[in-house]
């Protein structure tokens, strides 16, 4: 039922993440009857943001300008590098305001099924700026997956060049747990736990 | 973070039904991470069910075209009209693929609560149809609420006028519960065990 078009907006609305069949065509429905006052501003919403969207050339974060507005912010702490694996874990920890400094973005972690070796990971950003000079501490706040445990084990290893405290936030998240999903409080009880690395 | 453009597309998303704040946030980093390839042909695919949408003159559906594909489709048998709530459980219906007939969509029911009386549910077309004659049953496929109970009543009551069997679905249907959500199973067990009204 519904043509063609509402089909086809149905099938791109239920690949949405947290959208199933169900509630994209719940969500479709809604759209369809408010097309001008609904559908419409969302659409154009989303082409606004594709055309404006860029990747932090520093951090690695999403934003529509670069460097990012945290990059940017001359009130962080630029010493003070949080690394994580994905932009998602960036803004999960930027709602919980429990990290006032910078962040490098991973954009994945090593894994032999995935394919994802040293290279495929955005870490350059964060050597340079090691090499430079300045940073006070790298926090890494990875999953408290197999991957992200092994990715974690692998920068300490990488890391240990430079002469600076490299921390792992500890407590707090489960394990095979993802960051971006957690609550506010577990994250600041996380990031407050972490302890230097040997 | 991420900017005007951003936290305005996340607005937007958190405002779909079945998404909330967090789910939002995840739906618009999926889209910002493929802006060409995945968020502008969402983008298209609104606008264009946004122009291209319209609501069933004969039915009330939504369809890109009037009448609509089910009102439009020969072999569907015009003689058995099914009444239901909203075009989200006419959907549903037609998911179960359990009625071959056509429909009406009321577009709610009648509450005190929300001021909708007799005048804003959209029941002419079928008047119309019974005045014409050929209709051979008209099944109630209302929610099993206070008010798609009333609903049914009244209803009920408006077409005995008419010569002409009233259906209403019955098991199946859970207290409370409204017709969109429920498995295909429920919806032809329901629609199978409807019982002509007194
Ligand atoms: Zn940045
Ligand atoms: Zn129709």
């Amino acid at each position: 039922m519904g043509g063609a078009d509402i089909e086809r907006l149905i099938a791109l609305l239920a690949r949405l993440p947290g959208l199933g069949p169900r509630s994209a065509r719940r969500a479709a429905l809604a759209l369809l009857r408010q097309p001008q006052t609904r559908m419409l501003p969302l659409a154009q919403a989303m082409e606004q943001a594709a055309r404006s969207v860029r990747t932090c050339s520093s951090c690695g974060n999403l934003d529509t300008h670069d460097p990012c507005g945290i990059c940017a912010d001359l009130a962080r702490d630029r010493a003070v590098v949080c690394v994580v694996e994905t932009v998602g874990d960036l803004w999960a920890l930027e709602r919980a305001c429990v990290h006032r400094g910078v962040y490098q973005v991973l954009g994945g972690t090593l894994s032999a099924l995935s394919g994802t070796g040293p290279d495929d990971l955005n870490l350059a950003p964060l050597l340079a700026r090691l090499e430079e000079g300045g940073v006070r501490e790298v926090i890494l706040a990875l999953g408290a997956t197999v991957e992200g445990a092994a990715t974690a084990h692998w920068l300490q290893d990488r890391l240990a060049a430079y002469d600076v405290p490299v921390s792992r936030v500890g407590q707090g998240v489960p394990m095979g747990g993802a960051l971006d999903v957690l609550d506010d409080g577990t994250l600041a009880a996380a990031l407050t736990a972490r302890k230097i690395c040997s």
